[in-house]
Parts: C-alpha cells; structure tokens; sequence
C-alpha cells in the first residue's frame, strides 16, 4: 500500500515512523510520501490560505497549491506504478470513520491524505479530484480538531493494521471492539495479568478457576455492563436474536427491557430511567 | 495547563512540540511531561506486558510499571504546585470523547495521559487511582487503533485549541461543527477563496452578491443538505423547535418529514427511504 500526506506541517507525521506503522514501512508492506504543501507556492509568504468568499471569520486553504501538490504526488505514484488512488479528506463535516470504513480502506492500493487547517480547503478541490478517483470525507469524531493531521495518524493506524502480516503475536484482531462475530456492537470488560495481588488488590476468582465455560460467561457479562454504562446507545441497537438466555438475564438485572414500540425504528431495548448516552 | 503523558513510545507524542499545542508550549500556556513507561521496569527486558488472566489471545499490561511511572508523574507535578490531576485513559471501552468532553477537561488544571497497547492495562491500575482523582476512561470513535498515542493526540489538540488565547486570529471557534448556538448540530457546508475562477470551477453567484441575508441562507441550506448527506442520526435528534421555516422547507425537499411516532423516542426526524448513516 502506498500512502501520500500533503500537509503544512510534515513533522507532524512523524509518528508514522514509529511503531506498528513505522515497523509496516520498514519491511516494504507500506510507502509513505510526506509532502510540504508550502512547496507548491509560488509568493513570498508561501501563502496557502485566504479570506472566505461571501464572508465570516477563519480563513479558507487556497485551490492552486492543493491541486499542484496532488497532481506532484499522482504523477510520482504512477511513475512508480501505483494504481486507483483514494482522496481521504479528514473533516468534521464528512461521514463517520468507522471499523468497517478502515476495512475498506485497507482493501485500496493507495490512499492520498488532505489534512487541512482554518476552515477548510475551497470546495472545488475535492469536486476536481473527484472526477478522477473516489473522494472520501471522514471525520474521526464529533470533536473539534486544529487541523486534520492528528486524524490522518488515526487513519493511518486503524487501516494499516489490518494489513496482512502487520500485527504481531502480541496482538490479535479476534476479540477487538467493533470487530465482526459474537463481541460485535459490545465494548471489552476488564483484563487483568500477573501478579496475582497488586497494592492489596487481587483480581476475580472466576479468572484463576480454569474453567473456560465460566471465564467466557463471565467476560460476556462484563461486556455487558461495561456496554450499559459506557454506551447505551449500542445496547439499544443490539438485535435480541444477537443475545442468548444469560446475556438477556443480565440485561434485565442492569435495568434493561426489550422495547417493542422501539423496535420497528431499530430500537430494540429501552433504557432503565436515568441512564444517559 | 499540565499535561503528563506516560507510553512506551515518547517519539509517537512528538507532534506535541508542533502546531498549536507547540505553540502553546512556548507560550508557556501548556507544561508538557512525556514520560517512557519502560524507565519503570526492573527486569533485563523492560517488560510491560503479561499473559491476561483467564486465558484468550493478546497481552495485557502490568500494574507495577503503570503504578510506579504514575506515581513519579503525581510526585513531580504536585513538587512543581500543580494540583486536581485527572487521569484520561483513552481506551475503545470507554465513553465517547465529544467537544463536550473537550470542553470539561479544558476546564482541568491537570491532565494525565495512559496510552495502552495490546488488550489494555491490568484494571486495578484505573481501580487505584479512581480513589484518588477523577478516572475518565475514553473512546475517540468506532474503529481500532494498534495504540492509545494517536488518542492522547488527538485529545490534546481539541482541548489545547479552547484554552485561553491559544487560538489566533486565524482560526475562529464560533461556526465550528459541533460548537453550541445556532448550527448546533449541523455540519459546516461548503467554502472558497480567490480565485474566482480555477480549473474551469467557479464558486456560487451568491457568495459575491454581498447580500448577507442571502448567503446566510444559502451557508444553512448547504450545512442542511450536507448534515443530511453524512449524518442523517445528527438531523434525526434536531428539535423541529431549532428550525426555522426555510430550514423546515429545506428538509422537506430533500424528503426529510417530522416523525410524531419517534418523538417521544428523541427522533424528531423521519429519513427519506434509502438513506442510511
């Protein structure tokens, strides 16, 4: 896979030297261009931004140095023979990055990253780029960022990986949050290693009775709760068929009810009183 | 502000020297503490992690390298006159991290990042320190990272960008995503610059009418059909009471209608068929 940043502020991709991703480059599974959009100006001040057409505050990322700067980093990927660029434009206004978004990505041979600060980059930027190769505007969260650098490092980690032979031993994608099968739409509960005891506490019995029937029952409860708490609005999306008679027991216990007058808009369990997303 | 952050990869947290949070630095505005987890281990191989508990895949993080690095951390800082440190624990378990929450934790004299890898930190180090401050355990968004750093980033901008005096004139808070008032809840449309005219592309006649009823209107109307477009859950929960009746008119072409049977569920919206989030 090969990846281009353009950016005016290259140092900080300097992450992505550094671990899972800089290990990735190291042996040749990933690329990585990093390229200074100030080089693609052409004024003394290497302006890259300017005052909004019909007004308002912030300031607006200019058309020419973005489109030199891309058109720079496509001719240097095809003249290297890489193939189907993406545009990955991060901004608050775009659709949600998602697991299944990283999926997808990861499955592309090239992605090019727009990171941009003040307002945003003038519109016709992408409306080129798209006619040319598929545009995605994501935004990581619902938070406010000061430039979409920061999101290109989230991009970058979730998608590369899921590449191929990225993940070490130390790691694994089977019981991931958000990952498909039987933990899908349920956070993690509490892991726990050695020592046994630490500053006076000692960890759940269950845990030490090697009985693996009881272990996964009791970290599917703890799922649970941990969902409850952390994220109602999962539960309530929670299909009934997805949960078995003890995940249903348990649900009950934290407060929880089937919500049949829910259901039919996707809702399918309502919340106990008080219980806020 | 106080920042301390403690990970086995200080490089990946170089960024913060860069941008805003740079700045910030220099200013004196943010006192940064970039902490190698690793310097609290006593054994030949620094090691940090461990077997979980229980059996199953992955590593999990021991308690005594955590305790004793935070432990230095809190020492240092209270040495110093800092005081009411919070512990941010980015974590795909947690509560999502929302401009809200940035806006809590802007508030806070004293933030203390622990950046996990593998399957997570050994839970009696956020049982410890949970007696003694505030614990907020957080997720960025829906998607796996290979590590809390890029977390701890991004969570570091958006809270270092609503300081005091962080921002320059440059960049503005006021029509940002996410912000309160009146696009509370919309997405920002699009924008431009100068040129008038670049690649054949020219921007919308009303934006040089200087009319500024006009372009209000047509700044709304986009963020409508944008919000839409990327986040028909956002146009969901809008109290009909936050639109005014060219917003309602708008929604109505783009086949939006108000959906009595899902109020009383927080749904104020009904999507058209076929769109989807």
């Amino acid at each position: 896979m090969r990846l281009d940043v353009v950016t005016i502020f290259p140092e900080y991709l300097e992450p992505l030297n550094v671990s899972l991703v800089g290990k990735a480059r190291a042996r040749g599974q990933l690329g990585v261009h990093v390229h200074d959009l100030r080089a693609w100006t052409y004024d003394r001040h290497n302006t890259v931004d300017d005052t909004p057409y019909g007004g308002g505050p912030g300031m607006v990322m200019k058309t020419e140095p973005w489109g030199d700067a891309l058109d720079s980093a496509l001719a240097d990927g095809y003249e290297t023979g890489s193939h189907a660029p993406a545009l990955i434009v991060p901004t608050p206004s775009g659709r949600p990055f998602t697991q299944e978004l990283a999926v997808e990505l990861s499955e592309r041979p090239w992605l090019i990253f727009t990171p941009a600060r003040y307002e945003g980059i003038d519109r016709r930027v992408m409306d080129e780029y798209a006619t040319r190769m598929p545009v995605y505007e994501v935004s990581i969260g619902d938070y406010v960022l000061a430039g979409g650098e920061a999101a290109v490092l989230v991009i970058t980690e979730a998608v590369a990986r899921l590449l191929p032979g990225v993940l070490g031993n130390a790691e694994s994608h089977r019981d991931d949050s958000f990952a498909p099968g039987a933990m899908a739409n349920l956070l993690e509960g509490p892991v726990y290693t050695k020592p046994p005891v630490w500053r006076g506490r000692d960890i759940p019995d269950v845990l030490l009775s090697g009985h693996h029937g009881k272990i996964a029952r009791w970290r599917r409860d703890e799922a649970l709760k941990r969902t409850t708490a952390h994220r109602p609005d999962l539960i309530e999306r929670c299909d009934p068929k997805a949960f078995d008679k003890k995940d249903r027991e348990m649900l009950s216990i934290l407060g929880w009810a089937p919500d049949p007058e829910g259901e039919p808009h996707g809702r399918f369990w309502r919340r106990p009183e008080g219980v806020e997303e």
